[in-house]
C-alpha cells in the first residue's frame, strides 16, 4: 500500500493526501476525512523519515487517550498536561472512541505532529511487537500494561495499578465483610484486556477464599464500560433469580449506573446489596449511598507516566512503575 | 517590565528566562517554574513579534480550561479537541485552576505556542479592552460570554447558553411544580461572572410570578464549584431552619453533593426537598435520585465554538451563537 493507491481509492491528487497527512489546514474537511478514513481502513502508514531529517524537531508529546467518556482518564489527562506544560513540552491530545485502535491512533498522530513521545491512556493489553512497530518514538502506556502480549520488557514503558490484584483486593474486602455470594459485573471475561485481568483478580479472591465459583454470578455487559451498558447488565442479572449479597463492579461509573438499576427495581443499597469497584473519583463519594471504592492514584498515575516517558527520550531505560491503589471506605458496603 | 528585569530578579540570565518564554525543553523544571511564577507576578507579557516574522505560522489552536474539576468542560473539551483534529489544526490544551487568570494564561500560551487562534473555556464574564489587548490572536469565549464587561461585540466571539434566561427557566420549572419557598445555592451573588448571572436569572423567576425575595434562602458557598463547598453551603443552609420545598443549585456536580448533605441530615429527596440545576451531565441520569437538570449541549458548544474561530481566523466576522438548554425531567424534582 502506497500513498499512490490512497490517492487513487479517495479519487484525489497524491499531493493532496500528502497535505492531510502532514496537517496542513488547505484541504477541504470533507476531503481530510476521506483520506484518513481510507488510510484507517487501509493500514497505511506513510513513511516520513527522509523528509523529517529535514526538519527541526518538535516539542509534542502526544496523548491518545481511548474512551472519551471515561471521568478517571480526564483526572489522569489534567495532571499530565500540567507535569508537560511544567517541562517545557506541548501536550498534543488525541481523543478516540473505546473501540477505536490506539497504536494506529498513535502511529499517525506521530506522523502528523512530529511527536517527541507518547502516551497511551487507556489501551489494549496484549500488543504484539510487530504492532507497536508502527509507532517510532518513545512510549508509555498509562493506566494498563501488556500482561496479555509479547513485547519485552525492556520495550516498553508503564504506569498503572496491578489491575489483578487490586480486583482482588476489592473483593476479599467484600468476603471480610461476610459475602460470600459474590457477583461481577464486568464488560468482559476475555477480552484480553483490563476486564479481563480484574475478572481474573475476582476469581482468584474467591478460590483463595473456598467460595465455589458460579457462572450464574457473572454479567458480562459488553466491551464499553458505559454507564448504559452497565446498568442494562445488571438489570439482566437482578432477573436472574440466582441469589448473591454483593457486587463486584470494574469501574466507579459503571457502579453508579448498577446501583441505579437495583434501586429501580426496588433492591436497597446497601441493606440489600453491597457494591465495591475500582477508581476512586470524587464524585462517587457524593452520590446516595457513596460508593466504597479502590481509588486509583489518578495525579501520580498523569505525573509518572510524563516523568517517565522524558526519562526514556532523554536515553534513560525503560521502566514498569505499579501504584498503590487505596481503598476508599463508602457507604454502598455494609457488614452481613 | 522588560525581559531583564525579570531575568534580574529570578537570578538567571536574559537567555534563560527567553528559552523558558519559547518553550524550550533545555532549562530546569525548577528554573522554569521560578521563571514562569515571576512573570505571573508581574503581569509582564514577552513582545515576540519582531521574532514572530522569520518563523512559519503553526497550526496551533489553543484551548485553556479554567476549572479543571468542571465535568462539563471535559465534555466539551472532547467535542472541541476532534473539531480541531478534523480541520488539520492541532490543538494546545492548558488547563489552570478556577481562580487563575484565564486571560494571561492564554496571552502566556499564545506566545510560548505560535497559536493561530484561542478558545477560552471557561472564564470571567467582565472583560475590559485593554485587558483582551494582551490576547494577539483571534479567540473565542466557550461557555460564557462578556455580560459584564466593556468587550465592544464586534471585537471577540462567543458561544454558550443564556445563563441568565437558563435559570430562569430553571427556577421558573420548580414554580410550576407548585413550589413558592425557593432557596438557591450559588458560588456567589456578585462574581460579575456565570455565578451572579444565573442568581439574577433565580430573583427574576422569582419577581415575575410574584413571590417575594427572601435574603435567608440564598446560599453563598464559595467561588469555586466545587463539591465540598456545595456540600458544605447546603448544610449551613439546613441548619438555618428556613422553610423551603425546593433548591436551585448551579451546576450538575454541585447539586448531586447539595443532595447528599441533605440526606446526609435526614432530608429526603424529592419527598421533602425537590433539587434542579444546570448542566444536564451523563452521570446525573444515573444518581439516586436522577437529576431533575436544565441540559447545555456540550458537544455542539464544542464544535461551534472551533467552527467560529476558524471562520474568524479566514477573516470572518466575530459573533454570539447562543445555545438553548432542553429540560431533562429527574426524580429530583415532585409537584407540591
Amino acid at each position: 500500500m502506497t500513498i499512490k493507491d490512497i490517492a487513487k481509492a479517495c479519487g484525489v491528487g497524491v499531493s493532496t493526501v500528502s497535505r492531510v497527512l502532514n496537517g496542513r489546514p488547505d484541504v477541504s474537511a470533507e476531503v481530510r476525512e476521506r483520506v484518513l478514513n481510507m488510510v484507517e481502513a487501509t493500514g497505511y502508514i506513510p513513511n516520513n523519515s527522509a523528509r523529517d531529517l529535514g526538519r527541526s524537531r518538535s516539542d509534542a508529546i502526544g496523548v491518545v487517550v481511548r474512551g472519551t467518556g471515561n471521568l478517571f482518564f480526564s483526572e489522569v489527562l489534567k495532571t499530565a498536561a500540567l507535569e508537560i506544560d511544567r517541562r517545557g513540552y506541548t501536550m498534543v491530545p488525541r481523543f478516540i472512541g473505546e473501540d477505536d485502535d490506539e497504536v494506529k491512533a498513535g502511529a499517525i498522530l506521530e506522523r502528523e505532529k512530529k511527536l517527541q513521545g507518547l502516551i497511551f491512556l487507556g489501551g489494549r493489553f496484549d500488543y504484539t511487537p510487530a504492532e507497536l512497530s508502527l509507532v517510532g518514538v518513545p512510549y508509555v502506556c498509562c493506566s494498563f500494561t501488556n500482561s496479555f502480549g509479547s513485547l519485552a520488557e525492556e520495550e516498553y514503558s508503564s504506569v498503572c495499578i496491578d489491575d489483578f490484584r487490586t480486583a482482588y483486593q476489592a473483593v476479599e474486602k467484600l468476603i471480610e465483610h461476610g459475602h460470600r455470594r459474590i457477583a461481577a459485573l464486568v464488560p468482559s471475561c476475555s477480552d484480553h484486556s483490563i476486564s479481563e485481568l480484574r475478572y481474573e483478580g475476582y476469581k482468584a479472591a474467591l478460590r483463595e477464599h473456598d467460595i465455589p465459583f458460579d457462572e450464574a454470578l457473572v454479567m458480562e455487559c459488553g466491551g464499553c464500560f458505559t454507564m448504559p451498558e452497565a446498568y442494562e447488565g445488571m438489570a439482566k442479572l437482578l432477573e436472574r433469580e440466582t441469589d448473591f449479597t454483593a457486587v463486584f463492579v470494574l469501574s466507579d461509573t459503571t457502579a453508579i449506573a448498577a446501583i441505579k438499576a437495583m434501586e429501580d427495581r426496588g433492591r436497597r443499597v446497601p441493606e440489600d446489596l453491597s457494591v465495591i469497584a475500582i477508581d476512586g473519583l470524587e464524585i462517587s463519594s457524593y452520590t446516595v449511598p457513596t460508593l466504597s471504592t479502590m481509588t486509583q492514584p489518578a495525579e501520580e498515575m498523569g505525573r509518572e507516566s510524563v516523568k517517565l516517558l522524558l526519562e526514556v527520550m532523554d536515553g534513560g531505560p525503560h521502566r514498569h512503575i505499579r501504584l498503590e491503589p487505596a481503598f476508599r471506605t463508602g457507604a454502598s458496603l455494609r457488614t452481613l
